[in-house]
């Protein structure tokens, strides 16, 4: 949480964090500013232990500016149009404007710097900064970064902001099952009374649902089916007709408008009857989510649930990556990661054994293990997405049905 | 354009540019790789003049790598994992495994690195290749990058994406004409059969529109009255009713879904008379936007477009950014920026003396003054899109009406 900053850069001897905010959004910038970072695009937020965070913004955004809370000081009152007339580049003129703002802050020692951008300039306006700011020295995070560490733990509101964002998914899945359900076989295709029931036409009524909850997909969503279900990251094809029997893989991660939290839930489904291989993957996937969700503790590194999970799909005699990690079919991912104000976060449960994440009380994470096999037209995952409540409890936040088959009408 | 790339590297004296895909978009990569570009949330493309381009990417995401049409490689062929081990750390992981791709493909004098991404984190990587691959060099990039360069000229399918996202604003200003114009007049306020018209009520309807021509709006939209529309980038109070008289600065900028093409475009309406002080500060602005449109040529330095409009508000008694940069009244921004891929590319129409940029054939820049007087009430702004056409002449891709003046219903 945002409170625990401060003890954070304290702990590993930082004397400040330097946070860049330009058009590409910074989450943490979010995290640290509050809403009224969505309307800034070009900030430099400096954040020193036991002091005021001082931020230096521009004036057209001052009124945004304001409304952190921060010390202010504008980029006009810095003389930055100057220096960039003397510096004549911009990686120069920024260098120099750092080391400008740091210098009156009074900053010295190991600061972190923490921004979103191109990296290549970023990687000059960096080296430069050294050179002209000999006073500070760009500390390397840790693995589990600083701010990826103060993020572990979500407060009240955040979970309560993730909560919204279950419901409209769990409307979103509703509204699937209800147009699966509402449609009728011709062959083996699924048709209703707007024509033929397509991968996009479901597309189109998730986007509405989300629409109308002020939902924003800023990495879209995947539904894919058959042999797409089969390659986790194919998002599925818009044109394909919704096939009896064929594994239908949902994944959805939609945000608040306006750069808010984040929900990820994946659920597979089937028109009509499911063959027996896919009724056994999906049966051995829900139980890898449940034996999982089971045994959760805030007290084992998060990646032994991976462990488990592979050991259980190889009992049952599927290749994972463990194994191998040139694999294309069986078990080819990690089980879960952290959400929040990005669908990526920590912890990781999986990842190489150097991954000392835990499960901290107050973490929201997903667990999603899943098997696929394009050559036969298989693939499966489900998601949930669990609260590690602070007394130690977990909580799962999705209500929405695991169920595999979604029987069309009968005519 | 696209066909660009190798020349500028040849003529640059690069032999490569390493352009990095992370979680963040990269706009260059979507550029380069084509719209299955953002389904691919991790990547390494290396670009080496003459040859085909080259891709590392994941198992999961082979069917989008696919598509590009690049020779591929996966992270697991390069063992990633076990690098990861070995290493220890993502950022020693990262640079071995780059060390490791540029050195199979023969990389060898300066390169270009161009990727979007925690610039704190990859500051590390990027010094750590550099002592790992002692044979290549990490070029600084010019003012005008290399692919800005690239991007400045677009082709014709990008300038009919374009257009069809200007349609869909168009539709969104007619909308918000249609609302305004519906309403009555209760006192100051305006108010129709759903209530009194607030800007958030105004918000719902452009988003309505968008959602129906698949646009999204990733950095939100302002739409900002009175003391607000004096600011440039507050965005509005959603909960402020319309009000007789004041100006309303209204500003659009969505980007077709999956992340494709943007349109920018202002207007500044007011419900009702304006005050003599309005009608002519926008008559002033339209005045700069049209004598900016009139005299474009591809041969003047673009900022040269700034100088010219801030010699006519200096001569009208309007402060300029020029003059002081830390005025807040007045004409405080730039005069324009290129669109595309993203809200703002190259050319600018402004900054500094150093800004080289010209329009080149296929540009596609806003031009957009603006007067701003919160003190006042008063902010407006104009914001039109033009095309540079490859044979020098110009098009205005705006057709939307300038008219200051809605009139509300009457009784």
């Amino acid at each position: 949480m945002k409170r625990d900053v401060d003890s954070l850069l304290l702990e590993r001897g930082l004397s400040a964090a330097l946070v860049l905010r330009g058009e590409t959004p910074n989450p943490t910038f979010r995290f640290l500013a509050g809403p009224a970072a969505a309307h800034i695009t070009a900030a430099i937020l400096v954040w020193r232990p036991g002091k005021r965070p001082h931020l230096v913004h521009a004036a057209m955004e001052r009124d945004s500016a304001a409304a952190t809370g921060f010390e202010l000081s504008e980029y006009g009152a810095h003389g930055y149009r100057k220096i960039l007339e003397e510096e004549g580049t911009r990686e120069r003129a920024n260098a120099r404007l750092l080391a400008k703002v740091l210098g009156e802050l009074n900053v010295k020692g190991p600061i972190l710097v923490h921004g979103y951008g191109e990296v290549g300039r970023n990687y000059h306006v960096l080296n430069r900064l050294r050179e002209w700011a000999p006073q500070i020295e760009i500390a390397e995070d840790e693995d589990l970064g600083l701010f990826d560490r103060a993020r572990l733990s979500k407060g009240p509101e955040e979970v309560d902001a993730v909560r919204t964002v279950a419901g409209a998914c769990g409307q979103a899945y509703a509204r699937i099952r209800q147009v699966l359900g509402g449609g009728r076989l011709e062959g083996k295709k699924l048709k209703d009374s707007e024509g033929w029931v397509t991968i996009g036409r479901l597309r189109r009524e998730v986007k509405k649902v989300f629409f109308d909850a002020d939902l924003e997909e800023p990495h879209g969503n995947i539904i894919a089916m058959g042999r797409d279900a089969g390659i986790p990251h194919n998002v599925g094809n818009d044109a394909d007709v919704i096939e009896e029997g064929l594994p239908i893989v949902i994944d959805l991660y939609p945000v608040q408008a306006g750069g808010g939290y984040f929900f990820d839930v994946t659920r597979t489904l089937c028109v009509g009857r499911a063959s027996a291989e896919l009724k056994e993957l999906h049966a051995l996937v829900r139980e890898a989510v449940d034996r999982t969700v089971d045994s959760l503790t805030t007290e084992t590194p998060a990646r032994m649930y991976q462990e488990k999970v592979c050991d259980l799909f190889e009992q049952r005699g599927h290749k994972t990556i463990r194994q191998d990690e040139r694999i294309q079919e069986g078990y080819i991912h990690g089980l879960g990661h952290g959400i929040g104000l990005e669908v990526h976060e920590r912890p990781h449960l999986g990842g190489p054994s150097q991954n000392r994440d835990r499960i901290a009380p107050g973490s929201l994470f997903t667990v999603e293990p899943g098997l696929y096999y394009p050559s036969r037209q298989l693939g499966v995952r489900i998601e949930d997405v669990v609260f590690a409540r602070p007394d130690g409890s977990f909580q799962n936040m999705t209500d929405i049905p695991y169920e595999l088959e979604v029987a069309p009408a009968t005519a």
